[in-house]
């Protein structure tokens, strides 16, 4: 079916110029036509796929997440630190989309339809770092799993505010100091301290 | 000096007036109008003060900013996790606070007069935290102290973004499994792993 593959391929190519766009002109800024440009196709052909400037933003917001998810569902195995540190801006892609990511919860905070999917983009995130927890017996898994995307969100904001004041030494240092005591505290039995005794 | 003491009172007046207004209708839609209405006051007083949107945007910027110093120097003696649960959306006035300051995070990415504001406020916050931790005899204090502020930050984006899904007991768990460890392990001997033998 031919017709289908080229119709998904151009939902993504367009999904993936609206986040190129935002991030060049800002979430309030950017046009259709700014969209039209990064994906090298018309206004028209854009529009055949999103009409209007909210379903832009919301195929960028989709995007995004789908990134994170599969940055999350490829990375099961490793330190948790190191998962969560492949989370944060450290190239391109991630910087960008972090960058864009903040500008939609200013958004979200006045529309309700942006913190809808955020929301659902948040609980599915939450329910695959709980089974992933659960999988290195660490207990408490949904607190657990909630700090562990504090923590990340956190430093996120101060890398995309601060950009050269974080280098990766010091984001590494900050998550470190946040998740290592957390997941060790985690994987004692109930109501130890952390101390393997 | 009864006119400076006016001039002052009225900055103040129109810094709250503007956080108000920037919360009831978004950060990119507020106009002047909108926050001489919130101040009582005409237009033209209004620009006798903040004379263009972003001087408005910055003088409520600077009053979260003071308000956020305010709590953190009011509450050097309590618990830390108290002090930072102090910090997050939990009555009108930090939940209005903390709507706009997301907006903020969102304008900053392509402002950098804004985030040059922001980074300002985080080194005074941080450099009060640093202080803090040491009279609490807290090692390691600059990483803490990133680290405290990013599990407040991270928090308080999910609090903002679902808020019927953050009840405080949800808020204060997050919370608690992230500093309390993170406190305890920097507050052992050099090179102690949280345990007090």
């Amino acid at each position: 079916m031919p017709k289908k593959v080229d119709h998904h391929q151009r939902r993504v190519q367009l999904a993936q110029a609206a986040v190129a766009a935002i991030d060049a002109h800002g979430l309030d800024a950017v046009r259709l036509v700014d969209v039209a440009q990064e994906a090298k196709l018309t206004t028209g052909a854009v529009m055949h796929y999103l009409s209007n400037k909210d379903e832009v933003l919301l195929a960028a917001f989709d995007e995004v997440c789908a990134r994170t998810l599969m940055r999350l569902g490829g990375a099961v195995d490793g330190d948790l630190v190191d998962l969560a540190l492949s989370y944060l801006p450290h190239d391109a892609d991630t910087t960008r989309e972090w960058r864009v990511f903040l500008q939609f919860w200013g958004r979200g905070v006045h529309d309700p339809a942006f913190r809808a999917r955020h929301r659902v983009a948040y609980e599915t995130i939450a329910e695959m770092l709980r089974i992933d927890l659960a999988a290195r017996n660490v207990s408490n898994a949904s607190t657990v799993a909630d700090a562990m995307i504090a923590a990340v969100d956190g430093v996120a904001v101060r890398v995309v505010m601060e950009r050269d004041a974080w280098p990766p030494a010091r984001i590494r240092a900050t998550l470190s100091a946040l998740l290592v005591p957390l997941i060790a505290d985690n994987r004692a039995p109930a109501g130890a301290t952390g101390c393997s005794t």
